[in-house]
């Protein structure tokens, strides 16, 4: 059993097929299996192909519309909307982006919202699509009730993932991408798989009280990074991601979905900014002074986000993506046999 | 000796006297003043009457224009810009604020930039005059180098505070206003003056290493709250409301004071936007959804941010703000001796 060397061209095809197999409309397949490939190339293994069995197990449990058409709705001011209708997120920030890029860079500043969109990707690919246009970007989204707000007890948020990148000149850009809560549900997944046990202040079982069981967490509720701020920021998301844009908080997204095997749908947010208006008529180069930061961060010897992810994405481009010979079984077997695959 | 007791008006105005007394523009003073006096109304004495010696320090040390008169700038799309024209943020903020409430009701969205300010107030007064509008907010700032970066061992980032608020009708709104280090400077210099050691994880010394003492912390560094992701969002705060507005970062900042008695001049970044347009054509009503999600926060026996401030200010409004006899002889001296009182 040897491993397989895939590009990321091959890698995205395979995986497309995939879904179109299992009756995702082209359009749709196309752009999840853009974000799973990039997963894998970014060596970032719980957003690569792992994903596709929890989004086919949604597509089968109806809570994915197959051939949704993602929709560009009339413009609003600063507010570029997206209907997914029903859809994977993926192909509905990919229609908004451009007119997001386009909107902050004529007013400065410009937000796009994208509702009922089937969400189940890490952020930083939009990030970094906004990164790509010389601006900044903050995205945020809810998930699904998970995480008890520090004090608490119970599941309310979700893991709310917090995204901002910076745009860098001649370089991979400065990008951030986290869930709000200690650790990411998919860490405690494996914990879960592996049989060890969760470190302290992770967690809280079905009762309230504190736990290193990955399986007593799982029943009971994570906790938010950073005690009370970061349930705050957690609860922000809530706010701004659920009922500002008028779509599902994750306790909402919990409800529908019923079991945590499935993939919420819910809304997202992103901002955009262009720091060459908001810098305009002031002293200095914004994109000069931000290195002179980077610099220092480096300088100390602390690292940038991301940093491995990039260094991964850097040897993939030029050495192929790399797949066990388990990954590419499992891959074929999807491919030949869809839904009925999926475990 | 007995305590005093003042309204928040009578507070408000003495505070400004001294202001004015030491030199200060009234159109500067009682900005400051109304602030000074929040802070002690609502029970937030790190923001209160201590706050006005540092004031009056920087004064003395040139690092404030006395005379500033803050400017609105051409408006730029979704940008409000106010130059304070090296005088306090707070009557800068006064100036900005209505314009900014106006640009975000009108686009949905919109930014504040405050440019070349003396800063050295909460951001939650800010935030809250803004949910007095019906807007959800949130505000940043830089601060003076005081904080490493995660993985780091010297101070290069502020305090860097981070704050966000969304309306409530007939309550008092959510709002959150944290440092995005562990602790505020406050408390370590409380801890300094009480002669207490800090708890574990707050600091590091002059050479980088782990330190619970808090005069080796001030020589040190603070460390950010919530591992590397609070100090992402420190640095997501340099780059937006340091290197992007065109105004100062906190090492920056630092540089130019060249010692922390003084205050740091720098710029902010303040976000507005309009639940009523983000949700439009959306279902249900993002205020009633919200207190939905309050109401499950507060029904598992967590704490909405703000509750213990919000219920000292109620104490304050009814019963008035009691000083201390030992507070009052220092107004006292403060106004009758100015600059000559400072310690």
């Amino acid at each position: 059993m040897t491993d397989t060397t895939l590009s990321y061209t091959d890698l995205t095809a395979r995986v497309s097929q995939i879904f179109q197999r299992a009756g995702l409309a082209a359009a749709q397949s196309d752009a999840v299996a853009r974000t799973i490939a990039a997963g894998e190339r970014d060596a970032c293994k719980s957003h690569g192909i792992y994903r596709i069995d929890g989004c086919l197990r949604s597509m089968q449990a109806g809570m994915v519309t197959l051939d949704a058409v993602p929709e560009l709705l009339p413009e609003d001011g600063a507010i570029i909307r997206v209907a997914a209708n029903g859809g994977f997120a993926n192909a509905a920030f990919e229609l908004g982006a451009p007119e997001l890029a386009a909107r902050a860079k004529s007013l400065g500043l410009a937000a796009m919202v994208i509702n009922d969109c089937t969400h189940f990707a890490a952020l930083w690919p939009e990030i970094e699509a906004l990164t790509a246009q010389g601006l900044a970007a903050m995205a945020m989204c809810p998930s699904y009730s998970s995480v008890a707000p520090a004090g608490g007890t119970e599941a309310l948020m979700g893991t709310n993932p917090f995204a901002f990148g910076w745009p860098r000149v001649g370089s991979d850009p400065y990008v951030f991408d986290f869930a709000t809560s200690v650790a990411a549900r998919g860490e405690i997944e494996l914990h879960r798989r592996a049989g060890t046990p969760l470190p302290e202040g992770w967690a809280v079982d079905a009762s309230g009280a504190p736990t290193t069981d990955p399986v007593a967490a799982l029943d009971g509720a994570m906790l938010p990074f950073g005690g009370h701020k970061g349930s705050a920021i957690a609860t922000m998301i809530e706010l701004l991601a659920g009922a500002m844009i008028g779509d599902l908080t994750s306790r909402e997204a919990m409800d529908r979905l019923g079991n945590t095997t499935l993939l919420p749908g819910h809304g997202e947010l992103i901002l955009a900014f262009d720091p060459a208006r908001f810098a305009a008529g002031r002293p200095g180069d914004p994109m000069a002074r931000a290195e002179g930061l980077f610099a220092a961060i480096l300088g100390q010897g602390a690292r940038l986000p991301s940093q491995r992810r990039f260094a991964a994405r850097k040897t993939a481009m030029a050495e192929g993506i790399t797949l066990s010979a388990e990954e590419m079984t499992r891959l074929d077997r999807l491919l030949a046999d869809g839904m009925d695959a999926v475990e």
